[in-house]
């Protein structure tokens, strides 16, 4: 690492994402720096490299992970050029922070993860930020303190305003439910054993063919049984709420608050209009916990199994969606590597 | 009627329910008086008398309706003493007020429909009181106005703190669930066309063999989807919460509210232990409701084919809660009596 | 009384509280009946006995307390003509409710006290309403249960969309303040010892000439400090809030509920618009009280020693307002016959 | 500055809140190194400095600015120790986060603002932190944008838990509602130009002596009011609230919120005990947006005025404490260096 143990990070892929997290290891990461951007159109790394000091720009993600100063890799580039990376960074031992999907499927995603376990060590952090916004951790702390007893049932709300042009049924549960699909295993730290998909009359905001809202239902290797409310053109804003049940209890969070006005007859408040607002410090506690973890030369998070079960159950979602009717969830034995629950 | 139109009510069944409507209509109702109460054990029919100025005691519902003075009459006798009574009521032409259910299958229901429809005029409302709780109210005001758009989904709760000795997994959609039954179909304005009931490992406050919570999912005609937590020993309190999501928006009932507490490290409220508490005055404005109409000469709110189309859907979830899988709906033709829709 | 002990009742006034009083009688409250109305104007007497069965129109209140059939007297006409009519009912020991203010003075307030403190027994309850809204028992009960310690502060807001045309300053204390000086008064069983009254520069929503809003401030015999923030033409709802601090805890009514709904980028509810919406239970609860009380004999709620007091606090809290000072309350020894404290 | 710009600090003071900041500076913050820590205990300077890489221990405040490696200042010593060391970084030309008080009285506030007049331009942020709070940004947003109108009042409550011994009347003045002095500035722009506080009987929760709670109202030039409820031993918890009260409507911050608890009867949820929890993330953006200032060549943020004002509406409110009476506040013309209202 560079002078004082600042982490030298190669950023691959300057989209939205991505740009948005070499803005972030800039101005609001303590101890690390952006050494390195990568995108396939130069014009548009070198813009990118150009805002930071001290960083270059390069086209191929291998050429970044050879450069000097590069201790570390932050994929955000297109899920298809994921597994590609991974394998890089594997071959140079160099810490991963992987966007979300691991893999655009189950079978490069147990590719990634039949790789890292040959390898032994775990390098990869997969980029499940709610496990970093500071509600859904007061909800885990809260389950895991065992107060409310065994949780019974999740209700899950995933709402957003609408969605852009192109957009399917099935990125409903590949890009959306994810979400909801990661959190469910690691707030009840179970696998998802069983999906089924119910879709209502689609809304009239809706895109001719697009199944909106749509209702998932999973259950889950202890009995549990979660539903989640997808509405990716709700029209209003931008919404994720999870309400837990359990034995002696029930926890909710994602309920809007803050600043509250009353004015025209009305009392209330704004709802965000989108996940950068919602998940804003999520992102940042995301990648600083990254950040701390590698300095200390270690991994946390979610990993690469993680990201393996969750390509499974959207693959399982995606058919459920299609059918109509319940879709069994089969998941292999979990290596040792990954012996933990996914907590 | 009596002296300025003050109408005589005949109570039948002075158990629980019938003893509070004897009290509600002697302390709290304009415009009515109990002249009759019937009860087949003798000493609990004169008991519920003496404590009324003017009433006298009956066993046999006939007698009591048959008697000077009686106008109407409030049905509040077990289920399996409804069809008589009903009938009895039918041939004397006086209005009802039948507690739910109806009757306590469809078959019975049918009859009573059948009855009601020969006789060309609707004398029975049925006490489906929801629709007459303030907040139900508002929620049905704003889905009628049309500012949400077409209601695409519901998420309803329904949580009891327990369930007395002998209570069974039928108990809970035909005493429990037939509330959202009925406050869906009134809701939405539409029948149910499906209903599949899912059921998680019970909770370890659930009594040996009683499934408890469940996820009950109703689809009705225009292709709505409802989902209903009903969890009768949940703990810690009565709940009984409804999220309407329509096209352009949502609306919500049933958050606790009013007194806010802060003390000892936490801020918050009681929550209902019961729904005598929750719903006192939505029983009120049903019973006031009642007696207005009647006295007006009419009947209104909730009609015997509500609580037919209520009995038909407690059989398809019945099954739907035995057999795990989709149980479709099938009602015959609404009669021209019934002509409305489910408002 | 009538038939079966209904209460027959003369309501003086038939202005907006006295039709609203006559129509709550007739439709909502059990136990009673109009039988006479009286107005000055013998149209509008006329006109609104027409509306109820068997009511008698007056325009002398005398003459309406001395027709048969009328066992109570509830007063709904302007103040200045209460001391008259109360002596009236003092004279024929008939039972008041009478509307606030007791008089328009503490001079005439302090006559009809002496009259009442002559005749030896309590014949009227006071129109503070507040005491019978829930919100308000909750907070009652909540400070006399002792949980949160002795009350050290309460925080109160009081707010009005607008003022109609002449609404003068002073009324502002002595029309709508004087709703929180009776709630000082009964949530704290104490006596208020001084008044001061600070004037922000006044909103553009105010007409000219008027104070809107102001901070009036209440210390008590125990050395409680009451703030209300009084802001008559808000714009945008009637509001009602109270926060009691407690030496433990502090509790909190008056915040909106019930029905949320989230659209177009918000997320809230409704501002009631007056007070007839925000205590139109209070008003049928006080109602049916009184009637209730009357019925067994006796008489209950605020007094017309509660009325006195309020009635100088007011004169106190003009002069504060007019001075800018503190200005101190001095009230005379409270007669045995209102020996409990203002609860 | 060190290599790619990194602000080097020497935090000065290594108590609690200094503590605190060499962590912040060290974990959080994005930019900026701590590299020389200054107590006059130099066992306790060593301990601070060996837990960051690279930092140098002083007893000397003068020592650590002419350091190597210095860039900046931040004082988090005693306040009776802050006017000479920013005097001392004055003459060095340092960049300077102040801790509040910004000095202990409006005597020797006055000196240090007349010295950074004539310096000619300005060094210092003062650390008024609520400034950075992200709900009081969003009230600060909401009244600048108008659609409120004109603030007319503030509602404020201050309550902590309890006080460490030796807490006095006037310390709940000079650390605690100073807090509402300056946010009141900030929030309204305008200077205060009275003060009164009223004292109620203290709570039994409070020390002998100490005038516990108290409401503490401030005028100001532009004619709004603003009570401050401050309760120093509320026994339940940390916290912070206002409430804003404009000619078209109102806004409130400060209510508790996220996650949302129903068990054993009741709902609601924690409340914060102390204001580490309360302001974490309004500490890091504070010190987070005085290294980007500073990086970029200025300073922002509260300034010296600020901290002089603030210290002269001090002085004020404790006579007012002491006298129960009303008490103006007088500043000096505002130097020409400090021409912004103090937004």
């Amino acid at each position: 690492m560079t002078q004082h143990g600042t982490l030298g990070v190669a950023v691959i892929g300057t989209g939205r994402m991505g740009a948005d997290h070499v803005r972030r290891l800039d101005e609001a990461i303590s101890g690390a720096r952006v050494t390195a951007v990568v995108d396939i159109d130069p014009r548009r790394a070198e813009a990118a490299a150009a805002r930071v000091d001290g960083c270059a720009a390069h086209t191929d993600p291998a050429a970044a992970m050879a450069a000097a100063g590069v201790d570390a890799v932050l994929i955000a580039s297109p899920g298809p050029a994921h597994e590609e990376a991974l394998l890089e960074a594997f071959a140079r031992g160099l810490p991963v922070l992987c966007e979300k999907p691991l893999t655009p499927d189950s079978a490069s995603a147990r590719r990634v993860l039949d790789a890292e376990t040959r390898l032994g060590r775990r390098l990869v952090q997969v980029g499940f930020m709610r496990r970093y916004d500071s509600e859904y951790q007061r909800l885990k702390a809260l389950l895991d303190a065992g107060d409310l007893g065994r949780a019974l049932m999740l209700h899950c709300t995933h709402r957003n305003v609408s969605t852009p042009p192109g957009y399917t049924s099935q990125m409903t549960i590949n890009d959306s439910v994810v979400h909801e699909i990661d959190a469910t295993r690691w707030l009840l730290g179970e696998e998802i054993t069983a999906v089924t998909v119910l879709r209502p009359t689609p809304s009239s905001g809706a895109p001719e063919g697009l199944s909106d809202p749509q209702l998932v239902l999973f259950e889950t290797e202890g009995g549990a049984v979660v539903d989640v409310e997808i509405f990716v053109n709700c029209g209003f804003g931008y919404q994720v709420r999870c309400e837990a049940v359990g034995e002696h209890g029930t926890a909710r969070i994602g309920d809007a608050h803050g600043l509250t006005v009353q004015a025209a007859g009305r009392w209330g408040g704004e709802i965000a209009q989108d996940f950068v607002t919602r998940f804003r410090d999520a992102y940042d506690r995301e990648v600083q916990a990254w950040v701390d973890a590698v300095r200390r030369g270690g991994t946390a998070g979610p990993s690469v199994w993680d990201g393996y079960a969750a390509a499974v159950v959207c693959e399982a979602a995606v058919r459920a969606q299609a059918t109509g009717g319940r879709v069994p969830v089969v998941l292999p034995e979990r290596p040792a590597l990954y012996a933990a629950p996914p907590r």
